[in-house]
């Protein structure tokens, strides 16, 4: 592979589909958890699954050691390896995970873990036991009914933490507000993150009043870390999406399409006249499955098209409405038809996401973009 | 990273999620079309696009040397490196992708392309004048309004054939019933699989009586292909999904849950007992935001949930209804709620997927699987 160090985005040597970066655009939102965290008084821990880039998290975390969290252990190895030190798993262990939990802390890196459940912990309680190793544990507290969690007025809580027994040492309590993705409007999201403070700091207090240790309280989603007011009794907030956004955060409110940062470099390839429709070289492979926006005040089909320049294309009302594998299918939802004398073949398009996430993860690098050029590289991890 | 080769799945060494492919059920979906293409007296062109993988390819070609057809130049690149020759990337050329093109044939690769327009003709015609090389191209046909392609009865296919100079050379018709994935039922497939052959072998007559030498006649989708009962006139078919096949295709008709090779083995990780949810280690980035089933007869969440032995649980009424990035939430949906004791932590369940080419996509690896056992670890490219 050649270097790409340089190049517009019109240069035909930068392959299609790729995924870009607008580095001012990311600055700015990176620039904006900070001030935010600084402002509520919290450390900020960010999310790095989004982009999975050692180049970005380092912008982004409030020091190259972290702290950051991970939704794979992939990730957990790939970051330590880049010397980031402080790292959450957020996602309930396996217990078959551990030695490998273990293998990286032996080596230098505080991982912690978390967990929602007896079995759970004790299988660590267990582990740790046999072992003759210690292992951080947060408890994952419910706030909504998103997803996973102990409710946090819960018996179970309480009983839970009692099962962390030995080197299973309970260091905090963590909550996910995944509801707030569904909330009608921003004063709706304002109460979401009320609620995710006061349900994770309710339980913070009942465990510390049955005599734990609580050092680390800990909240997040990119809604509620973004619009809370108050985080009052919280250590630390989470997000990850916010260093890209994307169409579904424009819906929920948060962001405007003007913040998205990350994008997907198309080439024109074919045209459907009688059908106003132009055909690129990026499909759902290349956009993602993602229809997160559907469900939302205005779905954006597969994604929003903007000339190569970023700009949302007739005043933002042209979508990739269809997608196979390989092809995108665009088209005007509003006003004249397409014309193929405008988007003549070889012209290339910047497609912005619904979804940053499974948008960025299946290439190979992501390209940080200033004034229209490439400026790095940006290598990251996949997979699991 | 240590070897799987032997380890049951049961086997924590394994980690999850993993994507497993059933070596049987493989063998069996593979010489089904091999049957097919036989019976049909018509070649077998084989879509590498949903595995990627040299290790099934070679299992599912005529010749180790192809042919077979691929959705990017990244997978041309891996098959040819691997002895694959006669390779169709399925695609319409993007002008810029063709110094790659011609390197990979300069090197040995009877790399042949498509396209579907003038202009994309006068790129290939200027290229070849310009460099003194020789593309063999495919002109795509649109039989059903899927996508791409010219209309078989246009005008426009003459002037695109007429368009393709010098060392552009016309070699062949192509189109893809798309289409068929939305028939209602095997009597509509067959007809597509008709107006398919029909629609190709009419685009090859008119440009044969134009004074075009028309070699290789090309159709295919999975469900025309295996429902097709007569390719007169036709030189060879593509299909790709057939050979893992997914809930989609058994909603379509053309396979059984039995039939389905690819699955995704995950562990349990928590429960939610109130709203009778298991919780596992495989969200949608795992299983893929495909919800293609969604608009089928059978709507089968993020996927139908199997026992590590492959048997769906519950007579197949147990799903991922619910999928975050690393998380996938199961649910019943008829019968009793699911007790978190009849999925304890750390249990092994396979996911079978909606559309398996998403699906395989973002494993470093396939795992290959006989008797519960893994025999191989199947390698395969990602991204482009």
């Amino acid at each position: 592979m050649t270097s790409l160090l340089g190049l517009a985005l019109t240069d035909p040597n930068i392959p299609t589909p790729s995924f870009v970066i607008e580095e001012a655009r990311l600055e700015k939102n990176l620039r904006r958890a900070l001030d935010q965290a600084r402002r509520l008084g919290v450390t900020l821990r960010p999310h790095l699954k989004t982009h999975k880039s050692i180049g970005i998290a380092l912008r982004q975390m409030e020091t190259p050691k972290g702290p950051a969290s991970v939704s794979t252990l992939l990730e957990a190895e790939y970051f330590f390896s880049h010397g980031v030190t402080d790292l959450l798993y957020a996602v309930g262990i396996a217990p078959q995970k551990l030695p490998q939990v273990v293998a990286l802390r032996e080596r230098g890196c505080n991982l912690k873990i978390i967990l929602d459940n007896a079995a759970a912990a004790d299988a660590v309680s267990n582990f740790c036991r046999e072992h003759g190793v210690s292992i951080p544990v947060l408890l994952e507290v419910d706030v909504d009914g998103h997803r996973s969690g102990l409710a946090p007025d819960s018996s179970e809580l309480l009983t839970v933490a009692e099962h962390l027994q030995t080197g299973a040492r309970l260091v905090g309590v963590l909550t996910h507000a995944g509801a707030s993705y569904d909330e009608p409007d921003l004063e709706h999201v304002r109460k979401a993150a009320e609620r995710e403070r006061d349900g994770i700091v309710l339980a913070a207090q009942r465990l510390r009043e049955a005599g734990h240790q609580i050092e680390i309280v800990s909240v997040g989603s990119t809604p509620t870390v973004l619009m809370a007011e108050d985080e009052t009794g919280v250590t630390e907030v989470r997000c990850g999406v916010y260093s890209l956004f994307d169409l579904f955060m424009t819906n929920v409110g948060v962001a405007t399409v003007d913040d998205i940062a990350g994008s997907v470099l198309a080439t024109v390839i074919g045209h459907q006249p009688a059908k106003g429709q132009v055909i690129v070289d990026a499909g759902w492979m290349a956009m993602s499955r993602d229809r997160g926006t559907a469900r939302q005040k205005r779905d954006y089909g597969y994604g929003l098209v903007c000339g190569v320049d970023g700009t949302p294309l007739r005043g933002g009302t042209v979508l990739m409405k269809g997608a196979n594998q390989e092809h995108g299918i665009i088209e005007a939802t509003e006003g004249p038809a397409l014309r193929p004398e405008d988007f003549p073949v070889g012209m290339r398009l910047r497609i912005l996401p619904n979804h940053a996430c499974p948008t960025a993860a299946p290439y190979e690098k992501l390209l940080l973009v200033r004034d229209g050029k490439i400026i790095e590289e940006l290598p990251h991890v996949r997979g699991w």
